[in-house]
């Protein structure tokens, strides 16, 4: 599971729970170089040191790309960028105007809305047939 | 003026008209190296071989950001982007459901909404106070 | 182990000879988006999408940064941004103009050269106390 | 003339000289956002936010790549960097330990050397046929 790495929010709570699965790994890329703070969650941490660019990185790395909540331009923009590189994207729990906005600028079949995480990964595994686990 | 510099779309026109006025001056900030296609409208062309993750430096290099249309994924990201990193952002005659949703999304006095070219200019000197002309 | 990621060369290589040790993980930093070519024996491959400065993120997120012959312009930059970033850097059969030079712009204990791909295992584990392997 | 921007050492002076003279047009390619110091020689300040892969963007965006002196590592990586993307790359007064390296890495007709800021002008000009005007 790759995230933002940081040790705040979303990207701390979506990384503390990936390593609560044993055999779990968690890549975090950073916007900051090694003396910029990162989730004790992550395993894998790429300090790119572009700051908001990083966001790029994370939308081409990613097979899907989940958006919890919706409730600032951070994500917004994360979302808006998946769409515009054609990665399938999952909305979760987002706001009546993002989730209106949002089915106006996707691609057909691109853009996918649930209620709960468990919903995440239901579809992630079913609908869009991408596997939970890879061996490394 | 600043745009993504390439021969197409907004970024073509808006090029072509700054320079039909004297002593203008057109930057591109342009997502390949310089083997890539450049709008013949742009004075100084700044190639960043970095791909979408140019987005980020227009924000950053714009006294104020200028959204035409909000049609696609590609300006909604950096409308979005330029709300993340508090710059003044201006839809030019968005569709209603961009406009509902970046209102939500909006800090304090950072989003301004007109319906002609005419009106972004008049919004940028009079009430952003940002000159139209910067000497060199 | 982190390489560029791509299916050529040293890159290749090190990730093939890496991946011949169970329990292994090698991380690829790629130029390109997913359409890329990246080598097999990479597990985790980031798509940077941001081309030759991807070399910085590489940099930035080693430990230490092990550079196989310098024989053309591409390593030897690499080899110049891990000194001005301060990381400690191993050159491993260097050509006398480059280790000549290298050592005129190294910082105090920042560069290290050797003969043999085990004497940069015994130099890493040893002399820089870096560990062989790391939990995840 | 297009240098990093930044209030410092080569950069500073040199947009300094080019502002000298009447017409001169600079560009200073930050590695920061707009939080960051910036020469006031600089005419159009490009904000990339993506620390040290600016130079990247650097080399891309030049006609021809001048290093004054390659004393450290930073300028060295940018040297390199200039050679592996075949830009025309001139070292002014280097020491005799770079001179020699880089020498052993250029491609054909890449690398050129001269003494004086004078020589530098008379060479782009009269040997590489770059202007030292463009109209913008």
């Amino acid at each position: 599971m790759l995230t933002g790495g940081r040790p705040a929010g979303v990207m701390e709570a979506a990384c503390a729970g990936a390593k609560s699965v044993p055999g779990s790994l968690t890549i975090g890329i950073l916007p900051t170089g090694p003396d910029g703070p990162v989730s004790a969650h992550v395993d894998v941490a790429v300090f790119t040191g572009v700051g908001e660019a990083r966001d790029v990185i994370n939308v081409l790395s990613s097979d899907v790309v989940v958006a919890c909540g919706v409730e600032g331009p951070g994500t917004a923009s994360e979302v808006a960028l998946a769409l515009k590189l054609a990665r399938p994207t999952v909305l979760l729990a987002a706001a009546p105007a993002a989730s209106a906005f949002f089915r106006t600028i996707a691609g057909p079949g691109m853009l996918h809305e649930v209620q709960t995480p468990e919903s995440v990964i239901e579809l992630i595994e079913q609908e869009l047939g991408i596997p939970r686990w890879r061996a490394v």
